[in-house]
């Protein structure tokens, strides 16, 4: 493979273009031709379906259904919850006409749906037998992003589902934050094989409009955190100016208590990052559009003919257990030239077969993961294929939890605390819950709370800026 | 159930207000706050997504891949094909402002996306490797509508999947736009049951941009016609001003052959008009959400928790089955209100169980579609429901392929053609194929050629309008 086709430079030696090569060479992505914007090729969107098909279901076997809210929404409705469209606005797309004709009230593009959503729940529901509404939103957000863009972790728009749920209790929707915020997590650690720590975010750094904001994060090899789902409990923070309201089984009217929440394509952003290698992607096999690649290795037409015929006896009996596997049949390259091109796009596993291999029964596997070859016979090819991909997901997980483990320290002052920042560290540390010392942390290391963590201790600390007593540790790192 | 939640006006007196009525009660859809836009409730949006899984597997049968292109196109993008631009900038939506700032080259929202998505094969087509490139997007597309609106029918913004391929020659690119339009036609038949009419769109019909447009159409029972799915031939049209070009196998740089197709939930919008009834929706069992329901019929507590077991025993026997089944356990409601209820929404079958029912190990069948009844009972229950089911199935669809041939009518002389437009028929006439005969045809009773079969006969009788030998039949009604 000619150095222009594969990557060309080392993920730990410029991380940033690394990761640019990657997407764009492993043809996940493209830029659009307006800045900020880009397309999914059908390997990366493929991957966007299987990690949808794995929320989706989940959505819905715990009673969520989908729906469908248009991309237009009036500023005058958008304004209706004061703090929500000051978090907004600087970042809305305006449409002021239409063919030549100038709109009225203008029309915002959706940077989220809360405020749409609520105003036909209002007209939705009358009595608490139309409760729980629990509707979920496969669409794009678009949010014109000012700060350098980045595929898939920073675009003007984004691929996205964002759930609006209504309850009649208030222990109600605080349920439902937490078995949202749980399948996020189930389906990032079992899917994408990444571990999460999930927790609340600070006042400071909670979804505008929220009462609370629960979050899943990570810390991606560049030392930078990524927030990689969010789940919000929004009180009655909405339901009152948007008129939210039921009349409850005694005949009272009551407004209502809600949540909203939301994953992106951020996912497959840290996806990339966290697997992928100095020879490009490296995709968990549960989410992989291809899951093992069958090279045919031959010299003359006799070879091809027996080869090419194994091959894909193979492929069918592994398209029979629901496997995803692809012959590479290109007459054009060579097996080196398809051993990298595919390793760039992080399949799984390859299995090489040529004539020397038929003669003995067996084929070659080739994980992406470690690089490992070994000799499976053609009588143990089915199961040898699925334990394979399992392995390869649990090390990849495994080998991922490690990285996270390595980066997270407890600190207990601050000095250690600006040191171990410039290390692209997790920091756990005690604060004393006051926005001013998270203030002064931010402007001092560029460091935010990413979340206080669900098992935080609340020992008797004391805070790292302040010295007073803490309320409980929480976990800092510079973000993306 | 009161007249204000059921139906309130006869589909064959007010046809519009009915359909208006159903679409609101039955809970498909509303209003959202902008004109001309709507939502989809989980309701609607479920027979969306029974459609599009059945499009999507077919797609990937057939070699097709999804992918995803942003809602912004440049102005200067769009404007590189003139008449395609000249033919949608009435109704684009203009984004000018992304925040407080002025967005310099205007931002159009997606009416379509042939311009964008070609901009970008462009940069991915180089040689006949990359060849054919055959992506599909489910998305929406927005056109500022003028004219009144109407759920599905006509909105600003709709749901829909735009395909874009390309080819090496002309022939592969033609075939595509027949398997495109097959799969639409089965999709269509099978699934919702309503026959269509397949062909070519006249000059003056055609997609703005194609060489020439196939079509699907069938008239609706007011006897206007509905156009169902396009599928474009857009031969080297828009591959040249775009430059999607490729080094063939002889090294010679070629322009390549393109197609494009779509279909929308305007698909939604006719299976309710074709099937519909004066109780209000009637689904199709392939796509109603729910394809029987339960209603356990009591009076006393013991009845209640026997029957209720029963009910719930035959929903788990059914689901096994992969059917969809729904136990309506409200207590709130009477029975008689929960057959209304369940009319309205067109689940296919409803299963009446009481205690009388359980004496004699049976429950009641009654089919939605006409209303007949008949005892089922429980060692039969997984056959007979399965039976019934395909029954529905294929008697609406012999019932909309009657209404069909009953509006099809040949006519060879204009004024016989003038009356029977105004009786809301489809017309097969005779016609020169000069543009000139088909505007006089539009000025003077209001109807469009909908389609030339592509087995119209071609005989030698003489155009209905100037009287010189036909070119062809052609169909004709007004349309929506």
């Amino acid at each position: 493979m000619s150095k222009e086709i594969g990557i060309t430079v080392k993920k730990n030696e410029d991380f940033s273009e690394w990761y640019t090569q990657v997407v764009i060479k492993a043809q996940l992505t493209d830029y659009a031709p307006v800045k900020g914007l880009i397309v999914l090729r059908p390997y990366g969107y493929s991957i966007w379906e299987f990690l949808k098909s794995s929320i989706d279901q989940k959505l819905k076997a715990t009673g969520h259904e989908n729906g469908f809210l248009p991309v237009l929404i009036p500023e005058s409705l958008l304004s209706k919850e004061a703090t929500h469209f000051a978090g907004f606005t600087p970042e809305v797309f305006w449409v002021t006409h239409s063919g030549d004709t100038e709109v009225g009230d203008r029309l915002a593009l959706r940077p989220t749906s809360e405020t749409l959503a609520y105003s036909m729940y209002s007209k939705w529901i009358k009595s608490w037998r139309d409760l729980p509404v629990k509707i979920n939103f496969w669409n794009s957000a678009l949010r014109a992003e000012i700060k350098s863009t980045k595929p898939f972790l920073r675009t003007s728009e984004f691929l996205w589902q964002e759930g609006h749920t209504v309850h009649a209790t208030k222990e109600e929707a605080k349920e439902e934050v937490m078995t949202i915020l749980d399948i996020y997590r189930k389906t990032v650690e079992e899917e994408l094989a990444i571990p999460v720590i999930i927790g609340k975010k600070s006042e400071k750094e909670k979804f505008v409009g929220a009462v609370y904001t629960t979050t899943m994060e990570s810390i991606m090899p560049d030392g930078k955190a990524l927030q990689m789902g969010t789940s919000h409990f929004l009180g009655q923070n909405f339901s009152k100016p948007f008129d939210v309201k039921f009349l409850d089984k005694q005949n009272v009217e009551t407004y209502a208590w809600q949540t909203s929440w939301g994953v992106s394509w951020r996912l497959i952003g840290a996806l990339i990052m966290v697997h992928g290698d100095d020879k490009g992607l490296v995709l968990p096999p549960r989410v992989a559009p291809i899951q093992a690649v069958i090279i045919p290795i031959y010299s003359s037409q006799s070879d091809k003919d027996a080869v090419l015929k194994k091959a894909n006896e193979i492929k069918d009996t592994l398209l029979k257990k629901s496997l995803r596997i692809h012959v590479d049949s290109r007459d054009e390259f060579t097996p080196g030239y398809k051993f990298n091109d595919w390793e760039m796009k992080g399949v799984p596993l390859r299995i090489e077969i040529g004539p020397k291999d038929m003669a003995k029964n067996k084929v070659v596997l080739v994980r992406r993961d470690n690089l490992k070859k070994s000799d499976l016979f053609f009588e143990n090819i089915e199961e040898g294929i699925v334990k394979a991909l399992d392995e390869i997901q649990a090390d990849l997980f495994g080998k991922a939890r490690k990285l996270l483990n390595d980066r997270i320290k407890n600190v207990a002052d601050f000095d250690r605390f600006k040191k171990e920042i410039e290390n692209g560290m997790f920091l756990i540390a005690p604060w004393c819950g006051d926005q001013k010392c998270e203030e002064t942390i931010k402007e001092d290391t560029g460091a935010d709370i990413r979340v206080i963590p669900f098992d935080a201790k609340t020992s008797n600390s004391s805070c790292i800026v302040c010295g007073t007593p803490s309320k409980s540790d929480a976990m800092f790192a510079r973000g993306y």
